[in-house]
């Protein structure tokens, strides 16, 4: 069997690797065919000069020519569509249609067309000019990117396709993608197209490079490297926080998606209305792929009630009526388990599931737990804890009193949502109660669940700490997600052939609106 | 002698305090009369209990009132005025005129009323809304904010009334300030004006509370407590990156501003072109408030030749004809006399200066060092060592290729600049040598000296690292520095009388500028 080799500085060559991995079916428990390397600290190293050389490079390529690189790259991932989704489904068990195939792909190249549109455009980079003073700035780029994707998006978050990768190229830098090393097949895959679009368009040929794993060492050595402008991350908190660390003791910027319990609050009035509704819309988000969305409502809060009582019982006999998918991994159930276990210690009680399911693949049976809010409230980090996969904690308690104490102790989020009368009988309390969630979570929904996480320039997929490391920044959404992989540059009294085109009198094109002397305009500055 | 109080939750209180320390007038090397608390963890814990309620209750009030805020603290500020430039004067050894009085004062009072007009306009939070999805956004107030000013800018930086204290009012938060224990009493009057404006428009008590100082251990426990939203920091690097591990660690957001070198490369063409000019213009820089300017050029490259060496003899006399003007403080004289000694170790020369002047105060000769290019590639971060105060360093290089070498070396500085010929003739050398300098600085000049930070929206006052903490931010010029204090909110499908004002269809008023499916915009959104 032949080890796959790494894209380094635009070429396909053998790894300096000090071991191998396979991938995994994990619906049928069985190894995929295909060795792929470790990577030593030599492959790093080459992967960061290069990098850098593309860098420089790419700072006096046109606009115009990542635009072209993005889409070209979408036709691509389209023209080989049915190899991707074949092997993304062998690697993670997501179902080929429609999540994969219908869904995820799509959504895959509608990011690479919104970042080339950014590009394009130019506003993202919040060009401004004063003019009296002829000082002028705009957001220019960070350098080269470090990208390690997760596990539960083999396209839309892909290291070598994802929104981490659109925002960094379209942001003007190279990437240095860290496959995800359940999907390294599928990774291979989309660099591949990668490179050949990279070829096309005539980009720097390391704009573009893949290692598909590394020791954790040289994970952090890499975050850290001088020559790294930054970093953007989408795993599991521990391995986050260890990247952090490095990061920040380095100065090197990091943007971490760590996941997180994303709180929904069902207020008394929306159950009496509608729970029959709650009951689907609750089951079919907590379930849907398994679980494993980084906006999975695991942590559902209730005020006690004959209804409530009722829901929980409706919720219990969908869970158990509905057949577990496959899971991720054999690590992602291993952790759920763990997961589940955590919560139990905590005062946590099983409603349904709770187990393992035999047989062939990674299956964990839909698990729901419950605690009152009393117990939640004595140990609240501990029952905050994610179990990242089909399970759910419901928290209950005894008034609405006792239903804000426990949100002052809700952790930073993703998400956090409200279901609340639609006529009104919940107004008084959701005044309330909304100040005590809004700071804490990234995007609030009113009657909706987090799950679905649109591709649009005012979503926020980010929160405080620790579901990220920094409230500010998104990392679905164009254009905001472009401005983490970005340095503010500033121009002053420089001569104005000296300029960016975005800071010049006469733009490149007249669609981009800058904030001249205060105000957002489109179109020349009067000399002043 | 009396111990001032500390403001805390709205009252001007005894301190919990484990000491006390008094202010310097450094002019005269005498201590000033007063003595100022140093505050226990119990002083620090009761800030942080009133800023949370505080920061609840600053989202409940009118961005008018803040604004209202800004511009009565702006006028109490004026009608202060005498006193408070005698006391900063008396403090920091700063001329009252035109400095203080003319200059410093007046900007801090600009910066108070830039910021209101900010809060009225409402666009720096970026709202943005995409009709379709009914998904909206905006940066919303973050918490609590630290906020440490330096001890260089007595009312511009000062944490009761400079940059960093508009830029988190403004963006709806409350500030918890550390005085800079070289000018407390300038903080005392500042912070009695600020809380009588506070007062005067009724906002929360607590918005503004003031420490004089504490322990080290208690500055770290202040950037990472759960309570604390963000930090604003100004002054040394080595303090500056103590508060940052602490705060990373807990990932809060903290915001650096640490000074730097600010490289200036002066091209042949320009000394050929200009060489009076350029020395006038450099001295008038270099010794500028005796170089204690956070963007004081204090590197300076050149290529070696008969202009470079009567350039040298030119500061050289020009520095001596100077007669050395008051430091800040014996601290900020110590330690430049110990980074003269260290970029002596790593092999520059005095050509001039590099000692103390016996008298009274804290005074050190204007100091011009020189080193080789050569020499500074062997230690090029020894050599980068800042010299906070009236001295500099030229680098000469053999020719250009041997200053690109050199360039390639430049740690992350606030700013850099080139000095080239006007006509043209260093036109080809600047096109090599910018892309070596435009990514190590935030600021960019051409044919200017850094010391003139305008507040202004293109400002940037940041740069990589280690000269901030972050490149994308900026620590001056409205807008842009609010966004710091800020997290993004999204709302998604949120009822539309549960939106915030500056997102829903009929937006507060007509000027603010709103990203409006894809395109910036004014006025009410049509329904859709």
């Amino acid at each position: 069997m032949t080890t796959h080799p790494v894209l380094i500085a635009g070429a396909w060559r053998a790894a300096r690797a000090t071991g191998t991995f396979t991938a995994f079916n994990p619906a049928l428990g069985e190894p995929l065919p295909g060795e792929f390397p470790i990577s030593d600290w030599a492959d790093c190293d080459a992967a960061l000069d290069a990098a850098t050389a593309a860098a420089a490079h790419l700072r006096t390529v046109p606009p115009e020519t990542r635009a072209l690189f993005l889409e070209a790259f979408a036709r691509r991932i389209e023209a080989r569509k049915d190899e991707l989704v074949e092997t993304a489904h062998a690697e993670t068990g997501l179902p080929k249609a429609p999540r994969l195939a219908e869904v995820e792909l799509p959504r895959t190249t509608a990011q690479l067309r919104q970042g080339a549109a950014a590009v394009r455009d130019g506003s993202w980079a919040l060009p401004t000019i004063d003019t009296k003073l002829n000082i002028r700035s705009l957001l220019a780029p960070i350098g080269p990117v470090l990208v390690f994707g997760p596990n539960n998006f083999p396209f839309a978050f892909n290291s070598v396709a994802g929104g981490d990768f659109v925002a960094a190229i379209a942001a003007g830098n190279p990437v240095i993608a860290k496959a995800n090393t359940s999907h390294p097949g599928t990774t291979r895959l989309l660099a591949e197209e990668a490179m050949a679009a990279v070829g096309e368009v005539g980009l720097p040929p390391a704009t573009v490079q893949l290692l598909y794993r590394t020791s954790h060492k040289d994970g952090e050595r890499l975050v850290s490297d001088p020559r790294t402008g930054a970093t953007g991350y989408t795993g599991s908190r521990a391995a986050g926080l260890t990247l952090k660390a490095a990061a920040d003791a380095a100065g090197k910027p990091i943007y971490l998606e760590l996941s997180a319990v994303n709180p929904v609050v069902i207020l008394p009035g929306a159950l009496a209305e509608r729970s029959a509704a709650l009951v689907d819309e609750f089951v079919a988000s907590s379930l849907m792929g398994t679980g494993q969305f980084c906006t999975n409502p695991s942590l559902v809060l209730l005020v006690a009630s004959y209804a409530t009582e009722q829901f929980v019982t409706a919720v219990k006999a969908r869970f158990e009526a509905a057949a577990p998918t496959p899971l991720l991994s054999s690590g992602v159930a291993k952790a759920l388990a763990e997961s589940v276990e955590t919560l139990q210690s905590a005062g946590a009680r099983i409603v349904t599931g709770g187990t393992s399911v035999s047989g062939a693949g990674c299956r964990f049976s839909n698990t729901l737990l419950r605690a009152t809010a009393a117990e939640f409230l004595k140990q609240p980090g501990k029952l905050q804890t994610e179990a990242f996969g089909n399970a759910a904690l419901f928290v209950v308690a005894v008034d609405e009193k006792e239903l804000a104490e426990a949100m002052k102790h809700l952790e930073g989020s993703l998400t956090g949502g409200f279901y609340s009368d639609t006529r009104g009988a919940d107004d008084a309390l959701y005044v309330r109660l909304e100040p005590l969630l809004r700071p804490r979570v990234g995007r609030l929904l009113n009657d909706k669940m987090p799950t679905g996480v649109a591709v649009t320039a005012a979503m926020n997929h980010g929160g405080p700490y620790p579901s990220t490391g920094h409230p500010g920044f998104t990392a679905v959404g164009i254009p905001a997600s472009l401005r983490r992989f970005a340095m503010l540059q500033c121009f002053d009294q420089v001569r104005p052939d000296r300029l960016p085109p975005l800071l010049r009198d006469e733009p490149p094109h007249d669609r981009v609106a800058r904030l001249v002397d205060g105000e957002w305009r489109r179109g020349p500055v009067r000399a002043a």
